[in-house]
């Protein structure tokens, strides 16, 4: 039964893993000190289209974000996130063990707006409160909105008026660079963001994501803040060698590409059934709203991922591709669905 | 140039690379929850002759110790360590960054003793003073000694005098295993420690870690301390895949062999040419003590890691192998070592 | 011009200033361990009517707060609180910088409901979030309003079910338990918390709060707690003297009474000129909801303080009292209102 | 029996609860935001000699060294402190529990020399261990003796060399600056330090110290540490009525030479019986070194602190005076020693 549950239940793209066998028995330095991460950096910046960025690699996303974030932070102050951020729901208080709360603004599908952190800002007005500092979104959005280049100007702006760092999660950003809705490019990030990462973990890497410092004030010492957090992997190449591959031509968009085509694809298929869905996503994760009598007949069909209830009588569901999904799982799901819309009268 | 820098140089033993390769496009369950690590943790519980301790995996060293020490105590209570401890020294601040003061206890030969736990316990008698709740030490240690069965059993009577947990970092735990200073076996861990961690990465893994609980007190909820140090591999199953390889037959111990064997016969090789060491290490790392004059030649000749100085005229090197050190590394030092030796008066 | 803007105004009520005066040359043990500070235990515990719960003092309600939760919180557990809640907002951070997250429950008048805490515990299911391990109240809440012994017995039987601890900010508890509103005494404390304070600060004394501990498992090593977070006082006696004198005869209570009575009256008072409120409070802390004419007229006549917009033309006051508050003072707040309403079409 | 425990066992001199009873119920602005605080705050700048610094109310001296150490550094940053420093052994872990290592740097008689900070600084050189960033040194030491003009100018030095911080921490200031032994005075603090505390609790005050930032990257957002950690008391201007008297005309100081002259008149008594002492004392805490007949016949006299065994036969006694020492205990205990010397062949 194939999983649609999630983009990491496979391992790592074939040219990933045929560096990673080619290079086994060539000794190199430690700690990402290696001329491979080297050589992966170089690759990276020139994609990025800037030469002055600091590259860090790292194993995880929680990673990123909490050495990001404390990393960035005095300690009275915080972040604020969307309420649907991944800092706020599903990184176990990561954040908080470092010391900062994760302040909500108010958000559209899973993205902030301008208003939202004014508003925070405007209410945060004292030492009796923490001081916002820094806001984080992430692209694309955990409910697989994306944001257009307008959305991260108004962004930046209000950053700039209330001096807040701009930071952004990257675990899903090929896939946000190449979906439908989407007007922004790798050379586009120095512009708007004050720090970012770059996901490998979801994009056809083993492990791994890029941490890409613009800003000056957040280079010196951050390795320290790695190697603190228990994040400086002994065999750093090991970071090296895929981030190397995955920015070597194009393969991190292509790879991104293959998954967004799978995701949309399947909810094309659905669309045409008449299902009807939670946010308006065009990269690799779609959130259909089914009823009970569906969701029980997919379970012997598909895995997918339980997202929530949608009024009294239906559920939302949520279905991840990736850059391993192959045609052939998409076309099994709909030939499916079309089969159980033929003897139900709705769905 | 060979390097005998340290033991995280090369990739993984061929068994784990195989492994990787083949698994590849198996999709399985994220976060360890996948079957291939339940199938490693049967073959660890079985070497340790113990069905009901909890295993978790982890990528590496620093990381298993910040979140078992973190894990364990409450927020005054404080870690006893070794000066040379890895956590005191070489973590960054790793502990206290999650709150816990790093109490040294005098050593001798990098080895904690029994009296030097009681020291500290008679100096922190009232709350004006942290309260020492737990004992670290490494094994294999820091500078290559290795704990005796004796040595454990008389750490265990004063920690269970004093109500301290004894945790053990195994970063290096076969390769003190099969040492010639060695008494002990994995079956015998659940006498002496309420936890501690089985290293991979110096032994034969491209990285990870397996934390093993035996005190019941310390298993429950420990997937939220993962999760929140950011530490919850998402392709959980790329640790299990190595474990499950190492435990199976005796290939943990076997590559741990090697690297001791390359290590024994490089230090037997200087000490018949009258050098002499800083520490008597029967494990793989070796500290030699040479003059500048040897140092130097040495610069062009291989790669080691620089470690002190020893009085006015010497400094302690040292030289580290593993599973991966080929014989005819060790060959080339010596035999350079030895021309070296006929056209110097002294060495 | 007098300030209704806050509880603490002023020093402290007379029998702790004399008391503070009298004992000024008497030697005594220091941190918290003097004969007078015992003497005040045994005062409280008589008035709880309970000999077993153990008695701390210390010098504020953010201090409380942030000892307590982080002495009885494992690294990775939250603690639920109304939004409204004082550490929620008002407290810098205090929470969140010991590593923990603040949860918010939904609450109606600033009081939150097992309704509320039901729903936070069936969306916390698993690492990927904080596990919630304790439900924060104030009593008074922080906006006037009072738990009732119903509304207890319901909050404790969902902390019994889903293995929580239940925690009271009683910064302002006698004002609560005072009220109009309220139907508990000090002695039923015992049966529905594991842990309060008992506050000082703003019931007539210079400063303090007293930590009540019912809970056994919550015992042990508190002081440690207090040192490790700066809160030991040197002259701890000062804290002992000052709830021996609350704790002798009536005087919390009366105290307390006072300031209630004096709050009703401006409540009601304001009322009879067809003023309306925000919330119902029988309490020392009322929010009368104004025009922008009257505020204004206001700001020449008493000190409050602006709590928030109601709509798009009126505004939300806070006036509070205390034990020190003149009689006088309400009423020539009162008779100026009243020559305001005679002079104005509406108020 | 007249206790020489420690300098805070009495209350706070006679102009201070004076003027506290005065001004009782007058109302003032809270959090330290009250004229009376103002007018402390510019007669200690005048005594500094010193306009543009920034003045901090704070109730207490772990307090102080904890929000001042957790607000200067950045997370992975560590203290320098001698092995006696406060913050090293005697605050329960106060600073780790913020995130910092404390590094023990070598010391003589209580007091840090550039020397081994300059071997402090040349030991930590790369992200695996942590990066000192501040050094903390006490003055009055917590072994009685004091820092000189040409010790701090040695200090500044090395500190500036390395881009370090320095601290002092001024539990005891006014008995270092009017001890023989001292050459300092307090117009000269702003030549050597960016941030210190003069010392409150236990130099004639119920409680209370001054935080003084000299280093303008140190001011901003001081207060938002203070409110997170719990400091920020609400009747602010018990600290504020405090130190104004305190620093009305001199004395700060004159209490302090009280304090000064009973240790030095008992030091001086007890070396005229041949009595040796641990430390080269000129301020108010002494450390007699005794035998065991002596220290058990002391018992039913004075009360005292044990410091700790000299040697196998011998015992330091920490003997301290204050502001509030009468000179008759002195008498009265030397005129005890000198008939028990009478009476005993060696003391």
């Amino acid at each position: 039964m194939y999983s649609f549950n999630n983009d990491y239940s496979e391992g790592a793209c074939e040219a990933i893993m045929r560096a990673l066998a080619e290079s086994n028995f060539t000794q190199s330095a430690g700690y990402g000190l290696d001329e491979i991460s080297e050589e992966a950096r170089r690759l990276i910046k020139k994609q990025l289209e800037c030469s002055s960025c600091d590259i860090h690699f790292l194993v995880g996303g929680t990673q990123c974000n909490q050495i990001v974030i404390a990393s960035m932070l005095r300690p009275f102050e915080a972040v604020i996130a969307a309420e649907s951020g991944h800092i706020n729901v599903h990184e176990s208080g990561a954040i908080e063990t470092t010391g900062h709360k994760v302040v909500v603004a108010s958000s559209v599908q899973g993205k902030l707006s301008a208003q939202g952190i004014r508003e925070v800002m405007e209410a945060h007005n004292d030492e009796h409160m923490v001081k916002p500092a820094m806001v984080y979104i992430s692209n694309a959005t955990e409910i697989g909105t994306v944001y257009t280049r307008s959305d991260l100007q108004e962004l930046r702006s209000v950053c700039d008026e209330y001096g807040l760092y701009l930071y952004m999660d990257g675990a899903r950003l090929p896939m946000a660079l190449v979906a439908e809705a989407n007007d922004l490019c790798l050379a586009d990030l120095q512009r708007y963001f004050d720090i970012c990462y770059l996901g490998g973990t979801k994009c056809g890497a083993l492990f791994g994501e890029a941490v890409v410092i613009f800003n000056d004030r957040l280079k010196p010492d951050f390795r320290y803040s790695i190697k603190q957090r228990g994040a400086l992997l002994a065999k750093g190449r090991l970071l090296g060698i895929q981030f190397r591959e995955l920015f070597r031509d194009d393969l991190y968009l292509n790879l991104a590409k293959h998954a967004v085509a799978m995701a949309q694809k399947l909810q094309d298929g659905m669309k045409e059934l008449g299902i009807s869905f939670y946010t308006e996503s065009t990269t690799n994760q779609i959130f259909p709203i089914v009823d009970q009598a569906l969701m029980e007949a997919l379970d012997g069909v598909v895995q997918y991922q339980y997202w929530g209830r949608q009024g009294e009588h239906h559920h939302i569901l949520r279905f991840v591709t990736s850059w391993a999904t192959p045609s052939q799982a998409v076309d099994d799901c709909l030939t499916w669905l079309r089969q159980y819309h033929q003897t139900h009268s709705h769905i």
